[in-house]
């Protein structure tokens, strides 16, 4: 293995960028890099590039490297990113975590393989291991994913565990978006201690995370509400830590009342004065009309606002 | 789009194909080749491969087609198989598809994108409607496939409608693996009759897909059973066809008493005397030393054999 190189792990408040599309469905690199540089100066410590919410599955290997190297090229800090790698297939999940790593991605964000259901712990640990290995690279940083409502495979805590015990270092920690708090407070409980990072999967959970020893969170309104979330992360030990908490609560239930993704997409397409912005991949579908008025309606009531966006 | 050419459809036997591995877990497509070819000629109408059980998902799309060449080199007639094009990514969709049209493939068996869940048949649509458009060719035979215990993603009869009245000819049938006998049965009843061929997922349901309007039936066990099943199909009319086809349920609720996936390759490893089969890729783990044996010897002792095997 190539040596470490002593980076600070990224901690605070990471966005899942939502990826923008063309009229023919293409990614589009330039507003792309643009969402991330407006993350990057409004509160974002880094960004989970190729998430959930960044219809990563929806784009094939090369769409999302190219994606990536757009985004180093045009200054935005690899030590930054964390970037999705994690695929069905071994080999994508190789080869898309083996360039996150040559380009100095500050960590990788890896589902496990999700096409199968019901597998074992022995079988996913031997996906893990395998793609480290062929990486084989101390810099790599590896966070896994844990969301079952989505993949439908969990990440276990004695998955954790072994993987922890065997490659300490180099799995750095989960983004639990399980939406079940007692499993993050397992998590945290258990792996706090041993160089494994905890990051809530909303900001829900942002304030519970930071006082049980967790590390930020990566959250999908991370996207349009950097700001506000980074202030709960950098005051959490505060007096007002509770207000804060309410506050970005509230706005993240308005947004949730909708379908996410198309969500975020609308909210970016309006306070950024740019329509091109609610393209989705199938299979998923925009917002309708009636849908994003009362969404724009609900979030401008509660005060809320994008700064610098448009 | 390119000019339709006239040629028979796929009916009877498929096998989705298993998909053997070096050491290294790199596809081997000599052993694929020789496999192919004892299908063929014990049974087989056709090769399902890149199906659930062929590891389809836990293969790139380059390390795909690199296999569906190696068949089509080899003399395998394009015109008999019928690969898995569809995944998560509407961008390898295109390109898989394509490639296999263009090899002059008889159809395509097609998951729908499969990552996000609870998408609408709006969603759906688009995905198919969108391949459908890129490809662009009249040869394209698209066969949906329907394996809700798997992908979580249904094909539900008012998607088939859809795609059925927009992309007749195209829209050419389905694989049913819901394992729900009165699904297929819905299928056929509404779809039977307007060019759209119905295949089992399973031959447990051959003789009733057969009597119903069905085609045949895309079965994992055609993998090592593929003479029996297809005796089934040759005389579902036949006056000992319950006979043949309660043999053919035996034989696979034998296999299917341990993971289908390992239980394949075992048999394949064991019968051709050819031990390198039992790979498989992670997230799969192969059958224990004890699971294998007790398969091996429940399938003697009801005169299971793969003649030309070995």
């Amino acid at each position: 293995m190539k040596p470490a190189i002593a980076q600070r792990r990224i901690e605070g408040v990471l966005a899942p960028v939502v990826t923008p599309f063309r009229p023919d469905f293409a990614p589009d690199p330039e507003r792309f890099v643009r969402h991330c540089r407006w993350l990057m100066k409004s509160g974002c410590a880094g960004l989970a590039v190729f998430g959930t919410n960044s219809e990563a599955n929806s784009m094939s290997v090369e769409e999302k490297l190219e994606l990536l190297e757009a985004l180093v090229k045009n200054g935005i800090p690899a030590a930054a990113l964390m970037p999705g790698t994690g695929h069905c297939a071994l080999s994508d999940s190789v080869t898309m975590t083996r360039e996150a790593v040559r380009m100095g991605c500050g960590g990788v964000l890896m589902l496990p393989p999700f096409y199968y259901k019901g597998v074992s712990d022995e079988g996913l640990f031997r996906n893990f291991s395998e793609v480290i290995e062929r990486v084989g690279d101390e810099r790599l940083r590896l966070y896994l994913y844990h969301i079952p409502p989505v993949s439908n495979v969990p990440i276990t805590l004695a998955l954790i565990e072994r993987l922890l015990t065997r490659y300490p270092g180099i799995a750095a920690g989960v983004k639990d978006s399980s939406g079940d708090w007692l499993n993050t407070r397992a998590m945290l409980d258990r792996f706090k201690d041993r160089g494994f990072d905890v990051f809530a999967g909303s900001e829900v959970f942002l304030l519970d995370n930071m006082r049980g020893g967790g590390k930020g969170c990566i959250t999908a309104t991370g996207n349009v509400n950097p700001g506000a979330i980074d202030r709960v992360f950098r005051n959490w030990r505060g007096a007002d830590a509770d207000k804060l908490q309410a506050g970005i609560t509230a706005t993240r239930k308005i947004v949730q009342k909708v379908p996410m993704i198309p969500a975020l997409k609308a909210i970016v397409a309006h306070f950024g004065n740019d329509p091109q912005w609610r393209t989705v991949r199938p299979p998923l579908v925009e917002l309708s009309a009636d849908e994003e008025r009362s969404l724009i309606t609900d979030l401008k009531a509660a005060g809320f606002a994008m700064p610098g966006l448009a």
